[in-house]
């Protein structure tokens, strides 16, 4: 299917309060981990059954819900009513393919972005959803597969960094937000490394692994392009919002998030003009390999070819041939040709043609 | 005629209040099909006459009446003074080359759209006009041709799905945006999946039929392009619009679709620039393989020239040669040949010319 | 001289109030024709002398002056007195390369245009500034040339249209402003026929012919564009106007306008796009088409350059070469000739070289 | 040294105050000519020396002093005290490379633009800096080199036009720019029709020449847009300012400006969209060229290399080769070369090879 | 590691208040300067031990501490202490690889730049971050590695300049911007005056060498634009600041920082097109000089293709060919072949090629 837009027939027309899966069915359980904290104390489950996740939501500790694994529909339904969260909502976690997206609710904040993973043996670069739900003292982050992209900031919890322990929920959906563009970067400069080791074989070695290798990188450039640029539009949203679930303290780290979804945005497109520029100069250097061997098989044709026609002509049998009949005429003719071989060498070197 | 703008000499300088067909005639029967409902009752007809509309003009239940067909001056004249919309209004319906465009007035909420159909194995495109004018309690929509693009939404209002049975007129008009805009987004998706499956033929295999593939996908991305930008701007004027006919609850919903609107356009937008490389990587291919063709046929002739010449000395019928005379120079000529062929390919080899 | 921008050294320094025309000189007598109509009555007169404009200006109805020629410095002083223009006005009217421009005047608004006309023969665009003057109750417009470009609008007058003849100056401006918006849809509609035609030569075709019919409809565009682009402005500044020349009911139509220049502009571009994508191809098709000779020529070559060999082998004249005395050896040489042939050939089908 | 941007080591860190010039030393005497000027008196004169100029400046009439000549620290420090001007603005003024700048200071306006010659011959645009301080009742104007570019404007004052002897020091300034503006357009103008007239010899006559003219004029467009872009901003920023030095009826005259440079920025435009478009069609037309080549020594080589063959076979000096001795057998052999000729060249008739 | 964006695996998830150098370990010694001055007196210490700064701080004089080398964490412990520094500044200190940043905090502002060094030999530009941190009466400047870039500005503070030594903390930070942004020029123009040398070998000369010198201009060129790009938003967000750390004298100066951001960003533009138009005559050079090439290989080839094969045919040894046996045929032969080749040439000047 289109890799860029993924759209089904049957998807034509779906009411936007559906909660129907629109992507990959997949049969894999449900993970629901949660870890609720405040500065003295830190639990941490998993949740086998979904239905004892009430008891949780009345704490005034910060709780983090994170479920991995969207394609439940009756597990959905009941984070649905657990959380008085509006239908849409869940429809939209539920449509993988959507573009990432904000909007401020009457009890919530709804925040999605695109997670990239970077398969560097294929270079090819997957992305899912990351839907975030930020709640009084609640946030709920959906995945759409199992990951431990998450464990650096479970880590920073459970080793009790003062700043994330103190902050409310808000600090905590930013510093998930962060390992989010903290990934995009390190994509951005995995692919790059590898864009810009291409140069050496581009001028010396233009074979067409190397036109395939850029093809390929384009392509990827592009996605991440597709990808990330969203994001900046989110983070731009949530610093224009003003919303009673976001701390001023938040703002500061928002600025510095933007900052680093420019810095991205600028890289991925310095990385789209070296590589247009690589496929410019990989064609340029066909051309000029093609123009030498057009004048290597020039200066070679065209000095032979006058030395065979001569031989040619006293090849003939005509009855009157005077020079057969001379005693050096045969070391005249070679003489000759050697003489004009000399000329047209050095004709063509004088026109540097080799 | 011009597929991007369709203008006849005698269309220049018509009034704008004219009704006259500015498209194709067609002849077939204007159909027109009523759906009237609210959260209990639902009335479906077909109706032949169109002098019998005003009754159903009265209810307090939302009615939908949908037109098939924009080309019969009388129908229309009735239509207008039925309705009481402004002359200008059904001028415009009228023109099915228009831009999509929206306006408010004192009455009604005018919109148009293109509507698209993507023909798969002709790889073409043709759009269509959809007029939707919003009244109170009442939705007209235009289509030009017969087309059962709607069905969905007819499935949901039969099938009483709460939301929008319970909803007003506005709601009505987001359905049926959406399906368009869906349908974007699924003929996008189509003609994505084509253009990424060309991948593999234009690295091994570039022949013409790959060029043309490039050049008709180019063309119907542009069509895209150029049909589906101007719905960007609608969606946001109806976003900005603080008409009475719109509730505030559809807000949330035009975002939506606003969203999709972008989605469809940064995914055009990533094909584009992948039809524009691939175009680029067609070529340089060629040029490649060109570069192959002429170093094979190098280093071909470079091996045989100089030994077709040596045996074109030996050929020459000069009375003394001696050479000819030795009893081995026969097999001593053909072993220097070897020689010859044997130390050019392997310096061709060190070069790496095959 | 320059098709794109006409300065003239004598003009560098010119006072802007100059009557002094900047165009080339024409000697052609000056044309004007006078409308005065309001809904009861009709006049139409050709104006010989220019003296008696005086009492056409002082009427109540609507009074449209339209001067076909700007060159007579006479006929303008008198036009600027009887009308009361500021000098710079009439400066600006007699300089025919200048961009389009609208200002509002302490008793008028200025108003100017390039009316465009396509040579379909010759494929060439000519551009003349088309001047529209609004005051109370009066009309003037300027035409550098004669011409019946206006003849639709001055059609529906004659007959009565009810909408013209009942409205206002402004009406009046906007029905001729839309002649010409009208006229460049009608040209790029032709101009994009021919381009949407180029296509199957391109493929199949690629002669120099075409070559020079994609370069004439890129300039043809490019003209095109320049000169179209200012109106968007013009229209743009003439819905932000509150004039009192202007009445409310015109904004509707001026909307109109700037909805015919949007999808005027989009057109432009996508022709241009696709101009741009057809001189690719066409260059692809050449490379292609190089790359088919080269193959030919090089199976051609490869297969006889050995054959010949051999024949050269056992041409020479050595005293001994055992082959030659065979009884059947003539006959084997040949067998061997057609088997390397028939291997050869089977190798580059292998290849897919033909 | 770069053309582009002129920046020495020694400049690096330089005080803004510094009164030093950041250019190429010049020798010349500075050159110092005043015109005094009300509707009623006009005088002019030429300065040698600095110290009495004091008294010029306390007129009520409009006084202008033209400056050719900035390398003089000396003089420059005495008209900074003279006219009480800032010590930055000297150190401007004094800076050749700057990029044109406009700033309201407490007790004038400081503008500078780039004021371009061009080079016909050589074709090559020279820009220069032109600075006008704006003070109540004086205009002082600055340039780097003497020249004669505002002569007609000092021809208007002489000829005593109404509008420029009665009018404030903005109008002269107003017309000062215009000159400079007006240029722009000329140069547009010269540079386009020879951009204009290559179209000739890029289909016909594809030479190396061709190729080194649109470099070159690509060159000068470049540098024409670096020169006049800045300039857009500059008269923007003077409509946007509420001086006291500018009076109400100069506005009109400052949009006059802007439209001017708008015509003159789309011009550049459209012509450096033509010069690439000839890029690609010489390229092109190379391509077409070489694809002819090609094709001519294709269809020869390949009508006489199994001619030659046939030629080989029958000069083998095999014992027993039949057809040797029939007595027709070598004009038979000559007619079947015939034949294969041919039926070639009916071949590559066919295929449209030549 | 990736030029354009350098982002390590373990980078990812770190918290923003982290004190750990996210770039490459050094170990040299910190390098501590100080300078103190007002108007009257200067001092100038370089501190080997951090803990006697805090009574620097004291002063009511302009204290300025420049701190070569980022990468000890213990020694920006106690500078963040010392000056109250909030722990996110310093944390943004220690990662060099940050996008140019600025920042009003409570206490500072924090402001960081890209400060560019150019190798000539190597062609490659390096950057290093440059942090200033304006408080009330102190100025701090981080600086990754130890360099004298500032060394002007010393010499200015030394030598009792009026306007540094009389100016608040504010002037002295306009003049270390003004040095960096001087040095961008000053590297342009270094960079521009090689790129436009290439000139002359392009079009006479394009050997391989100039393709590989475009190549790495172009990097450059990326490279200097995406770091000097983001210091255009750093000034404009100095210049929109209302801190009380800036005095209104200091505006003038941004401004003129301003206008040298925008010519660098002009300049690079005009480079990096200049080198596209580059990068393209040299491929259509490359284009043309093959075409040469092909047409001298052809012209020979087709001239002695003919004769040889003449030659071949009377070398036939058929018993009875009349031609061998009349006296002059030989000359005759020779005759005719030099006729012919006579004609051939004649007819390939006529058709120019050569």
């Amino acid at each position: 299917m289109a890799r860029f837009l993924k759209t089904k027939k049957e998807e034509v027309g779906l009411s936007p309060e559906a909660f129907k899966l629109r992507g990959e069915k997949k049969s894999d359980a449900v993970l629901l981990r949660i870890i609720d904290f405040d500065p003295q104390k830190l639990e941490e489950y998993i949740v086998e059954e979904i239905n004892n996740i009430e008891n949780c939501n009345k704490t005034n500790s910060v709780t983090w819900f994170n479920i991995d694994g969207i394609h439940d529909e009756k597990i959905m339904t009941e984070i649905s009513s657990t959380f008085e969260l509006e239908p849409m909502i869940l429809s939209d976690v539920m449509n993988p393919h959507a573009r990432p997206k904000i909007h401020e609710y009457d009890n919530c904040i709804y925040l999605s972005l695109k997670m990239l993973q970077y398969d560097e043996v294929m270079n090819y670069i997957s992305s899912e959803n990351l839907v975030i739900i930020i709640k009084e003292n609640v946030l709920i982050s959906f995945q759409e597969r199992k990951g431990d992209v998450f464990e650096p900031v479970r880590e920073r919890i459970r080793k009790n960094k003062k700043t994330i322990r103190t902050s409310r929920v808000d600090y905590l959906a930013f510093s998930l937000i962060d390992v989010v563009l903290d990934n995009y970067k390190y994509i951005i400069s995995e692919i790059g490394t590898k864009i810009e080791s291409l140069e050496v074989d581009l001028l010396q070695n233009p074979e067409v692994s190397v036109l395939e290798q850029i093809n390929s990188y384009k392509k990827e450039i592009i996605y991440l392009s597709k990808s990330i640029k969203p994001s900046k539009e989110i983070i731009s949203e949530l610093l224009k919002m003003e919303s009673e679930y976001l701390s001023d303290s938040i703002y500061i780290h928002l600025q510095e998030l933007q900052n680093n979804i420019h810095q991205s945005i600028e890289s991925i497109e310095s990385y789209r003009e070296i590589l247009s520029d690589q496929l410019h100069i990989y064609h340029t250097t066909i051309s000029s390999k093609l123009n030498d061997t057009m004048k290597f098989l020039t200066v070679f044709s065209v000095v032979f070819i006058p030395l065979t026609f001569i031989a040619g002509i006293y090849g003939t049998n005509f009855d009157f041939i005077p020079e057969l009949h001379y005693k050096y005429s045969y070391f005249i003719m070679l003489g000759i040709m050697l003489l004009i071989a000399i000329l047209m060498i050095s004709y063509f070197k004088k026109k540097k043609w080799f």
